[in-house]
């Protein structure tokens, strides 16, 4: 019953891949509407707007502020992307109405190396989106309340921690309440543009500074293209419908893509009527404060709705965060079922959530932001390289799935895809050559990592299988003769229970004792045949007293004095009642089981003997 | 054979009382002439004039450098001391020919609360020997080589890296090999006294500045004490001859008394000669050297003996360090004896050493040169008290045996160590009123909380050793009937491995496995019947396929059924053939182990399987 490989072959994932690997919730609704699958699979997607806008703007402004009349410009080709995107996705929901992200595509259409990369892209950016949306949002609390503006880490990390805690216990995320945060941030978002395009209050209000930046670079066609990378970080996330769509009311394919579409018109109008706001009141990135509550700011002033605003943001952010522990745990998972993971990733003890998957996504997304101190902006170089892999992955397995498969239409349907996957292939080629330096080389080392180390440990699996002779029917098992030692020192209730279970399992069962010199043995076995429990022992004498080293040496010898017989070593072990209590007990009995364990072929017998007071 | 309390409670003690808890090596040679005794044993005492001196001059120079007058009359105090401490110290080997340290004398003759007061201090002595020394040594490595005098931390942590390392393997001292630069150092000194009184070397060309230090504080009495509490650094050690006792040449007592008055005079000769020097010189303590380089290179000048002098120092400082290697974990086991501390204090795996008390030791000793960055000075009000407590607690002990046995002339016995207790009893009064708030505040939350500690643990110990009826004869083990369950997913070698030695333990023998649902459950079955294997199979179904939860139900469920029956939980554990691959199996096992140890009285049975590619 191992869960080595062999043993998991050929059971069936018990875990449907969903997740942010399909971007959402992991619980299976079949009920979501167009508006709960904004809810459920967009979060990611829509909070972005929190932080691409500013993170183009910060690379323009290196240009001096003059360069940011490029801001809608770059938001208009953008968001021309994101309509192609949209188009190209709704594709995917018509292909693969099953969901699966662009690992279980790559799979199933490519090949195995591709999955690969499918599957440490995807690991990359579900790491990135935690980094991101808690980096984001607490710049967003950081703007609410500026004593906060100097310790985003900390408040990072404290909303990591929260995260990881919630995901440990196990959350049953409903799409009805996601829907109140997501509908007060669109609303936001929306009432900012249009309340902001009518009306004026000063911008300078917030904020630390007037011009923190200046300028360091001429204005050229990199800068361009770098901003354009940094903005990209925006339309990260609207895969996800389409990994969901088993999720979907029916009909599922129609409501799965009007999501999407509805998606697209939002997350568009969102950008560049942010975008607009920003040509319209000159607004300036600056510290401690983001542009998105200096827009806010600029629309509402500094009042209540100012606060309920930016908290809607933080909130949405959170949520968009959490999305990646319903998701990486769940591909985590599925590679380890894949023997492309140690197999521990698919291990739920008590409560059903991956808790290594969780742990390791914590971890990660830890060392991320303090690596950064929690700077949005220094994480955007690495984020979207991840996404567009991803992009570009799925739409390619869409080319192969509509020349396979040819349904009506499928050179227009290919073509479209194909023109996708060659954008945001592009876009990827781009990221790498502009944004090398600021931080993508960590993922041009961390993709292949991540790749020699699934496919290592999927050959050593594959090894271990054949040794195993996994698939072939073993022989018949057959009984042999047996012998149980229990190890003891002293007579006492400890020694007759383990005595008691020895007896039960066999004939032959010897106690061992170790000591000193001669002497010290004749007592021992003095004190045992007094009192007479009817087993022999076998007193090991040994000048230090090495109990381990004694035991093992003993059940050695047995073992090659005789090949056909299973020596089992039964060792109690006390169980207190009290976890703190345990470091007080049973080392010398774990020391002996695990150098009896790596050392002989004995059988390791423990029994628990339960303390009460 | 648990290794519990109550299995160990009539084991002798397999290592006598020696180590620096007796001060010196682990090994008795029974062979220690009157110069291998200072060797082996007073290594500790005779490199305090390492530090103590400047210690005592840093209390002072708080008062300008006139203060520095005082060095020579404290000194004088001092050495009155240490005659009298070596009086009753010579008493003490006469008393305990056995040996034994401050706590075993406290625990024949005092009584249980003041050997855990003893215990507690020698602790704190043994780990702050070890900060101390190795701060020390690498202050005089720094005045050699001045380029590491801005890396004392660095020098002193690898010091104990390298000491914690060889303890680890273990390391058979002897008395001859520590000869070589004891003798050295002995000479060394002796030297630099002899020649620095004979001709003057210009003081100056070494050390960073001419005067460092700001009179701050007025002279006056506190001001004296405090320079005398420091001083007294000076002579710890001196404990550990009578400690060793047994490890000396016969006529045991006399060589050991006559070592124990070498010491003294040793010791004594080379503070009052230093003393004399530093005023003959008007040596002031200086930044990056010490006073003894000083004083060395005002003898010497900075030629090659300038170098040997002070890696002589700097040897026998590490050897001083080294000495607690031997005494602390030595220490610890005893207390895990006495069921003061985890047992796990007393455990040995492979190698003959208590690696956890030397890893305890090591960490301890890193975190105090830690928070003090080195400086020997910053430990020095830490350091003597628990040595001086230690004194007191022996001399006290020593005036009730005398009362108790009354030999000739116990009342001088008694009245010189009544007097000596006194006189240490009010240094320690003198070193807690005045260096309280300077880091003496330490250990008087240190010891109570150890002391505290050590008592909890025994009253654990007795509880559960009352629980186990511990001396009483338990009742004869009876046999019962058994089942074996061996939990399996799928049929392959490890499931026939098992089966293998389930038959051989027992007649009765059931397979279990996990099915999300009926129709799996039947699949499982027609598989497992194929194979034809003798042995039924119970498949458990569980919508969630909870492995763990489902198989500890069902040994819950049979052992309600039939309380007289001992059933084991056979679980095959892959053993890879390289250490790093162990993340990748056995997860599941184990955690099914850890759940049915903690939840029902199940044997949990491991059968190791060996992968050979």
């Amino acid at each position: 019953m191992s869960d080595s490989a062999p043993a998991e072959v050929t059971a069936k994932a018990d875990q449907p891949p969903t997740g942010k690997l399909s971007g959402g919730p992991r619980r299976r609704e079949h009920t979501l509407s167009t508006a709960g699958g904004l809810s459920a699979l967009s979060l990611d997607a829509l909070s972005s707007v929190a932080y691409g806008p500013e993170a183009m703007m910060l690379v323009l402004i290196a240009a001096g502020a003059s360069a940011l009349r490029f801001t809608l410009p770059i938001t208009l080709v953008i968001t021309g992307m994101l309509v192609l995107l949209v188009i190209s996705y709704t594709q995917v929901i018509a292909a693969h109405p099953d969901g699966g992200g662009a690992y279980a595509v790559a799979k199933q259409d490519i090949g195995p190396r591709t999955s690969l990369l499918a599957a440490a892209s995807l690991v990359v950016d579900y790491v990135l989106t935690v980094a991101v949306s808690l980096a984001a949002g607490a710049a967003s609390l950081g703007s609410v309340f500026p004593a906060l503006a100097h310790h985003l880490l900390l408040v990072a990390l404290t909303g990591l921690v929260l995260l990881t805690v919630v995901n440990l216990f196990g959350i049953s995320e409903s799409a009805k309440l996601l829907m109140g945060p997501t509908v007060l941030f669109i609303v936001s978002i929306i009432a900012v543009i249009v309340v902001g395009a009518l009306r004026r209050h000063p911008v300078a209000v917030i904020g630390t500074s007037e011009a923190p930046f200046h300028a360091t670079e001429a204005l050229g066609l990199v800068l361009i293209l770098k901003a354009f990378a940094a903005g990209c970080s925006a339309v990260t996330g609207v895969e996800a419908i389409a990994n969901g769509v088993p999720q979907f009311r029916k009909p599922r394919i129609r409501t799965a893509q009007r999501t999407e579409v509805s998606l697209g018109v939002l997350l568009g109008a969102m950008l560049v009527g942010l975008a607009l706001l920003i040509r319209v009141h000159h607004v300036v990135p600056r510290g401690g404060v983001t542009v998105l509550a200096q827009l806010t700011a600029a629309a509402f002033g500094t009042g209540w709705p100012y606060y309920v605003s930016n908290l809607a943001v933080t909130l949405v952010l959170a949520l968009a965060a959490n999305t990646s522990f319903g998701g990486l745990p769940v591909l985590m998972s599925l590679l380890a079922k894949d023997h492309r993971l140690p197999h521990l990733f698919y291990l739920r003890a008590e409560r059903p959530v991956y808790r290594h998957g969780i742990i390791a996504l914590a971890l990660l997304a830890a060392v991320l932001l303090g690596a950064v101190e929690a700077e949005t902006n220094k994480l955007i170089p690495l984020f979207t390289i991840g996404v567009f892999v991803g992009f570009t992955i799925s739409q390619i397995g869409l080319v192969r799935h509509w020349r396979r498969k040819r349904p009506p239409r499928w050179r227009l349907r290919a073509a479209l895809n194909g023109v996708g996957a060659v954008m945001t292939a592009v876009a990827v080629c781009v990221f790498l050559s502009t944004k090398f330096l600021e931080g993508a080389w960590v993922v041009t080392i961390a993709v292949p990592l991540m790749m020699i180390l699934f496919w290592q440990t999927e050959r050593y699996y594959a090894e271990v299988a054949s040794e195993l002779k996994l698939g072939k029917t073993p022989p018949h098992p057959r009984k042999r003769q047996s012998i149980v030692i229990v190890p003891t020192s002293t007579v006492n209730l400890l020694t007759e229970q383990a005595l008691c279970a020895a007896l039960s399992i066999s004939d032959t069962v010897i106690g061992v004792a170790v000591a000193a010199d001669e002497k010290e043995a004749q007592h021992v076995k003095r004190a045992w045949d007094e009192w007479h429990p009817g087993v022999p022992i076998e007193v090991l004498v040994d000048p230090h007293r090495a109990f381990v080293r004694s035991v093992v040496r003993y059940v050695k010898s047995i073992q090659k004095e005789d090949l056909d017989v299973t020596v089992v070593v039964l060792i109690p072990e006390i169980i207190p009642r009290r976890r703190r209590h345990e470091i007080l007990h049973n080392q010398r009995g774990r020391l002996l089981g695990a150098v009896l364990k790596s050392r002989t072929n004995a059988v390791v017998a423990t029994l628990p003997f339960h303390l009460h007071e």
